[in-house]
């Protein structure tokens, strides 16, 4: 049981673990912060938080848990505010998308008191946002990665795992790094994909008549596409140097497979397109048998 | 009315089209045609056809329209078979994917006889197939382009394009050109970029840690690279040249990316991300405006 739990961000991700927590009886009272008053006002008649936050110091006295739920580049200017006043028993967490340098910001920011920093990432999400889109099933069933520090004390990661648990997910561990290739891999390089193919089509002379015959299949593989494009600016950035690697590998992929479709290798070409769908299968059968049972912790 | 019709493949594409004449009461009766006696046989008893066709001569006597949906690779043996048989009061038309090579065959083929031949692509498909899969609406408010050539007379175009409206779909024209290219843009080449980054990933050594975290952007991405690897072989080889011009268009904007990304150009990103973001959420504005109503024939 959380005493007192601060959120910086009450939009869907924060306002859903407020509202995940509260269901499960897992949390005293709920703090919001936030730069916009408007926002946390309505997260308030919501019944998200229970306290609209103002100064600092107040917010944190006394406080379990802060979740970092507000724009991944706000990250360090918050944790730089909230050093000075960050008492020994609370713990923080975030829930950004990249996760080595949300550590290199907490080390900046946080200094001598970087143990109570535990980064995390849940994976969850929808093309909604703000304090009215969240709900409080959010989590359920979905991966939560915390990327524990060598710092951080085994009771401290605890108690943010714990956290995630009541609102339903399901605990994994990575590195950051590791954290950071891997989604990398199966997140930033699929969304830059997305993004750059939908741009290729739009800028070419004839984009109306292509537009026009794009179906089903260019509507999923382009879905992507239709996320924010700051949000993924920064995430691209903030994750350069995996996505860099990703994207020279993908590179090389695409230019072995021009060759084999110049040569007209059809036997090439058939050998790739047959392993993707065979791993493809094997991933989506074993989703499908992982989601089949209730959700269980396996993690943790 | 069409009094008789031959169809080549019972599968999902050829059976769907013979149900929805039916439902239509356009046609008089379906022979079917086909390399495999149990489809031919599971399609009479579901009522999809009425008689198996058995010599050439025979199944194409007195028929209206001809409908080539057996595997593309076939195209040129079928109608190569159907030449000296072939009256001049039938029309043949196919559903081929691709339709130059297919122009070219027909020409190879059917010689003297090419303005018989109507060249068409129903824009419509679902992951089953087999006689089983057919339904009687697949092609309800869904497109069907007629690439004509300069030999056919306007009448058998508007037989073949008749028979599509009878079966709900909306009729569009461009040349065996136009047609190749547009797919090659809005079909081909994303096909191609799925299966090219699920065989990536799967051929990592750590592939299963990365397929762990992949979720739902990544599994709508690479819905199409879970379609037959035989087929997209065909298609990728039989639209050659198109596909290799707009996967040389895509490697340039993917270098240019790469060198915003390098340069660690945020302004430069996002300008991508967000022109891709605005045309396809008009898009799909424009989609859902148009399917709104009931669906209507645009072009004929």
């Amino acid at each position: 049981m959380l005493n007192k739990v601060v959120i910086f961000g009450v939009g869907l991700i924060g306002g859903s673990f407020a509202r995940s927590l509260k269901k499960a009886g897992a949390v005293g009272s709920v703090v919001g912060m936030g730069r916009s008053a408007a926002s946390l006002k309505r997260a308030q008649e919501l019944g998200i938080i229970d306290v609209i936050g103002g100064d600092m110091a107040e917010a944190l006295q006394g406080a379990d848990l802060v979740l970092l739920a507000a724009p991944v580049a706000q990250t360090e200017a918050i944790l730089a505010a909230m050093a000075p006043h960050l008492q020994p028993g609370t713990v923080v967490t975030d829930a950004g998308s990249t996760k080595s340098d949300v550590v290199a910001s907490a080390r900046r920011a946080l200094g001598g008191k970087i143990a109570q920093f535990v980064p995390g990432h849940p994976i969850a999400g929808r093309e909604t946002n703000g304090p009215e889109a969240a709900i409080d099933d959010l989590y359920v069933g979905k991966k939560v990665v915390l990327t524990a520090l060598d710092e951080n004390s085994a009771q401290d990661v605890e108690r943010v795992a714990a956290a995630w648990r009541a609102c339903g997910a399901i605990i994994h561990r990575l590195t950051p790094e590791e954290h950071d290739k891997v989604f990398a891999a199966v997140s930033h390089l699929p969304h830059l994909l997305a993004y750059a193919l939908v741009d290729d089509i739009a800028n070419k002379p004839h984009a109306d008549l292509l537009f026009q015959y794009a179906a089903s299949g260019f509507r999923d593989f382009t879905r992507i596409a239709g996320s924010s494009p700051e949000m993924w600016r920064d995430i691209s950035l903030a994750n350069q140097s995996a996505l860099l690697t990703e994207l020279d590998a993908y590179l090389a992929q695409l230019t072995g497979l021009r060759a084999r479709l110049a040569a007209g290798d059809g036997a090439g070409l058939e050998s790739v397109y047959a392993n993707a769908q065979r791993a493809r299968h094997q991933w989506i059968t074993a989703i499908e048998a992982a989601e089949a049972p209730p959700s269980q912790d396996k993690a943790d």
